[in-house]
């Protein structure tokens, strides 16, 4: 892509946000998300405890702000946005209030402002709202390019995954596998990644830390790796066992074999969110000898790992075209281990399309001989 | 450490919090950030959108609240408190207003909190106050126990680091070496890490994104990197050149060293932040017509890699016996890279100790004949 086409995407964004917060009566929309700031400026950067924001003001204006040690990345975004920096001397919020000046209403980005800002804003006079839906609304329907980055993330994932598989073996300690898994997706360009891949007992947890543990005969393995390139997350699970499956892994595989066909299936645009996790859960849920059911059917997936809506029975959200979501059923039993299948699957205008080839079937590890 | 020594450390660290929550005549305080929790209840989670909290009571009373998914890890973490668990069919809130029963004037971490979860608490009927400082009079002073961890993850960041300098040559990617340094952390047991090792021009940006570029003669190296390890951060930055270096590397050098050595040496209890900062800019800014000065002189680090007191120009805080800062000026130039001198000290009753022990003198990289 041209350095010209970047900017006119991302600045395309912006005009729509501006609409968006027209729309919604906001004098100004407030972006404060790494996600968020990337996905409207091309910038991505390392908050730590300094204030990156971007103001769309609903007349017209609007800046992205960032403390000055930032000046390097943020000069060579593709944004046609005001630039605004800010001295060490600063935290930020007196640049930011010069940027919303005449502004009242701003809609704000509520899981992402902490309670710190909110109030110095709100007791500078500002009347903030939650806004996160606003600026989701534009993120949730991916582009035919950003399609093409998951799927090119998902590439990536895919590769390092059978390339784990390989060259697997019993006696392999859990920490370094994941850290092998990490340098191969680093060496593919992954800018960010989550390996999380479990042996054995430790995999009925789903969100366990890899440890000194060693592979073992009768182990089942639980390979969850999620790898950001170019901007987007491509996040995949499979599973395997090291020798033949005992009765257990093959009865759990196939309950979730089941229950990810189903969801995949419900990946449609009109469906409820609820309805996606509904149709993984019954399945799960009726195998209660097997394991449990953990958490819910799976997440949108962008520039961020994990982005509204969530797949879960609570959810309000309806499907549209162009969302993409992680569709990753699971059960889990204590001291035993647990089996996860992940893909990333597109709500087309058709139907659901997995953006990802490699087959769901476990995985057998030998000793190479 | 016995398991019983580690639930023992950890609920001193609550009952600690509790007095101070009591001091502040505050009915509870809410810590929700990973390392505050980890800090209290020897839990480290993977938050994304869930929450994670917990509620240390002036009358006696807590809890740590973290949804159902992460059962297993919180189950097993060392710590006396009660646990609380939420449903995927909650988000958490009504299980932690239960636990905050009540109690009118709350504590919480104003860094970390959202605006849409203190919104809904302040809706039912809580007086949210900041009380991030509370939580950090305790996390600030470190225990020998932890400057021995501090101490232990700099030992790390060490050897991958001169393992980095002996096998790096012209030619390499920087993305690569990133990626190779990242997986021999892991290897030693990172559970989190942050190299950042940037070749030439781009090491002018202090926080640029390795990318493609390969190593090339007359390049400066900037080798910042920092792990995690056994839930402690080591953090330190070391530099060199492709063959000898050139003037302006020298100069460079000559001037972060000469900041380095001053800002350490004020590395004293009672010497203001803001005073350790003044020690290296002076230096730093003197030396106008070699770069700029970007960033202040560190930050502490412990369970996170960045934790307040900044070393800033604006900061208030002074410096007491056991805190760990890193000292790290720098000094850059557009276009030609940047140095930087990195190491983490501890804030000693004696005066500064630094607990890393890797020369500071620029690495020579060659083509290895």
């Amino acid at each position: 892509m041209s350095a010209v086409e970047a900017v006119r995407i991302v600045d395309a964004r912006v005009a729509q946000l501006r609409e968006l917060a027209v729309e919604a009566g906001l004098d100004a929309v407030l972006a404060t998300s790494d996600a968020s700031i990337a996905y409207l400026t091309g910038f991505w950067g390392m908050q730590l405890e300094r204030l990156f924001a971007v103001v769309v003001r609903a007349d017209g204006g609007g800046a992205i702000i960032g403390p000055s040690l930032d000046r390097e990345g943020i000069g060579t975004a593709p944004t046609g946005l005001e630039q605004v920096f800010y001295e060490p001397t600063s935290n930020g919020l007196p640049e930011l209030r010069q940027v919303l000046t005449g502004a009242t209403r701003v809609g704000v980005e509520e899981h992402h402002l902490n309670f710190g800002r909110s109030s110095a804003l709100t007791e500078a006079g500002l009347a903030l709202e939650p806004a996160a839906a606003l600026v989701m609304r534009l993120r949730e329907r991916k582009s035919a390019d950003e399609v093409e980055r998951l799927r090119a993330a998902c590439a990536v994932v895919e590769q390092v995954l059978q390339r784990m598989w390989e060259q697997l073996r019993p006696g392999d300690e859990e920490r370094t596998v994941n850290a092998r898994v990490d340098y191969w997706l680093r060496e593919r360009g992954a800018t960010a990644s989550h390996p999380l891949i479990l042996f054995g007992e430790h995999a009925a947890d789903p969100h366990g830390t890899p440890g000194s543990r060693r592979l073992a005969a009768g182990d089942v393995i639980c390979a969850d790796v999620s790898a950001q390139i170019d901007g987007y997350w491509g996040d995949l699970t499979r599973c395997g066992t090291v020798g033949e499956p005992s009765d257990w892994a093959r009865r759990a595989h196939a309950v979730v074999r089941e229950a990810h066909a189903a969801a995949v299936a419900e990946t449609r645009p009109g469906v409820e969110a609820r309805a996606v996790d509904a149709a993984q859960r019954r399945i799960v849920e009726a195998a209660g000898d097997v394991g449990q059911s953990l958490h819910g059917a799976g997440h949108a997936i962008g520039t961020e790992v994990h982005e509204p809506p969530f797949l879960v029975p609570t959810a309000t959200a309806t499907l549209v075209e162009g969302m993409v979501f992680t569709i990753e059923p699971g059960i889990y039993r204590s001291g035993i281990g647990g089996i996860r299948l992940e893909d990333d699957v597109l709500v087309g205008a058709e139907g659901p399309v997995v953006l990802s080839t490699l087959p769901l079937e476990l995985s057998v590890v030998t000793n190479g001989e």
